[in-house]
């Protein structure tokens, strides 16, 4: 009995966790950029694990003319070279999986300065998708018809220029692969930093020394963080932390 | 006479690119992430070109017991682990360059989600370093004195929660090494797209072909880009950009 309780159990647990594993599929024309990222780190065993899984494609695989071409000049003049709709609209077909009836499990997130900002409550929604396909422009441009017509979303990480997708699609598989449940290894942890709302919670730390002597300065942690008093150390971290959403 | 003039330009352009080069420390208990970013596109031509220079230290180098320990319990209880003091202090001293009477052009930054905003006004700025260590976090926590005595800034590139500081640093990096003459290919798209404030210019763009015909849809670029109508497309192009600062 135990053994097929047992059994029952882990059954029950890997149909749960292949319900939770997001597909990520990055579309990008330096696929090697990822190589190393993705063998590191929670990234990595969170891929062993069958939590997530994470490819980028060569948008170069999905060119029909010798040269491979992704991008053009573009219309109307200007000095930067404007990727493709073809290209880009025929690997999206290609990758998006065939899920019936639940077509918000899919999401295609085109990377773009004028997109919506990136914040953690994305974060939080988007962790509920079965696929997310990211479109990394380059700097230079990308044709506007893959935004209007092809992507769900225009994302930003912050406002600052880059020179592609490519970051900013590694920062959003991180922040939502964090909160994908087993990613981490301590789930506590992401519990106690969770707010209701999807926000999270930053909070200052210290840890020994004591204190720390350089030349002639001494740097000291609170005291009341090793009174032992565990009222005084809850009202101290309220005071020091901050609420991020 | 024309080969010495060549020869004191080139002698001048050699001062003006080494004045301009920046070094990027970046230091962190993952260093190989960094490996197959460093090696792709324009931040490898940037390198080799001498314009920029990025190394990444293992924070465990600074560890003095046998099992190199970089991180240890809070102080006052909680679940995460909390980097120390002492490595990250000896690693940024063992680091920063001798630079006299310049401190500014050194900079020492730590990223927390509570630093402030990263933008493309700061990344201008920095782009006038001599050198910027990047202290990466873990998403657990750092002893609060690195912030509060090693680093001269603490950086946030967006509200959203990350694994540590990793991605950030690779986001600064990408985002000053753009701004550094001669890093990008064409020189005048840089121009073509800064705001007097540092800021960036970004508008939308379409490039061939004209029509692009998804089953029974057509997917047209905007007639007028096409009319040869300078005056027109200026405007439009106008009506059609976002400034980011």
């Amino acid at each position: 009995m135990p053994r097929i309780r047992y059994l029952l159990h882990s059954h029950i647990i890997r149909r749960l966790v292949l319900f939770f594993m997001i597909k990520f599929d990055i579309i990008t024309i330096f696929p090697n950029i990822f190589d190393s990222y993705l063998k590191e780190s929670l990234i990595s065993r969170a891929q062993k694990k069958k939590l997530i899984k994470i490819n980028a494609h060569n948008l170069r695989r999905w060119t029909t003319d010798r040269h491979k071409t992704v991008d053009d000049r573009p219309f109307g003049g200007g000095l930067g070279m404007v990727l493709k709709i073809e290209p880009i609209y025929k690997s999206v077909q290609f990758l998006k999986l065939k899920v019936k009836s639940q077509k918000s499990k899919v999401k295609v997130i085109l990377f773009t300065p004028r997109g919506e900002k990136f914040t953690q409550k994305i974060a939080y929604k988007l962790s509920k998708s079965e696929q997310i396909i990211f479109i990394c422009g380059r700097y230079e441009g990308v044709d506007e018809r893959v935004a209007k017509n092809i992507a769900d979303m225009q994302l930003s990480i912050g406002d600052y220029d880059l020179m592609g997708g490519e970051l900013p699609a590694m920062v959003v598989i991180e922040s939502i692969a964090r909160l994908v449940p087993g990613v981490l290894g301590k789930e506590d942890l992401l519990k106690e930093r969770i707010t209701k709302s999807g926000g999270f919670i930053e909070y200052a730390q210290y840890t020994r020394p004591e204190v720390f002597k350089v030349g002639k300065k001494s740097w000291r942690a609170p005291k009341v963080l090793l009174s032992g008093d565990h009222k005084k150390i809850e009202e101290w971290k309220k005071k020091h932390m901050k609420v991020i959403e």
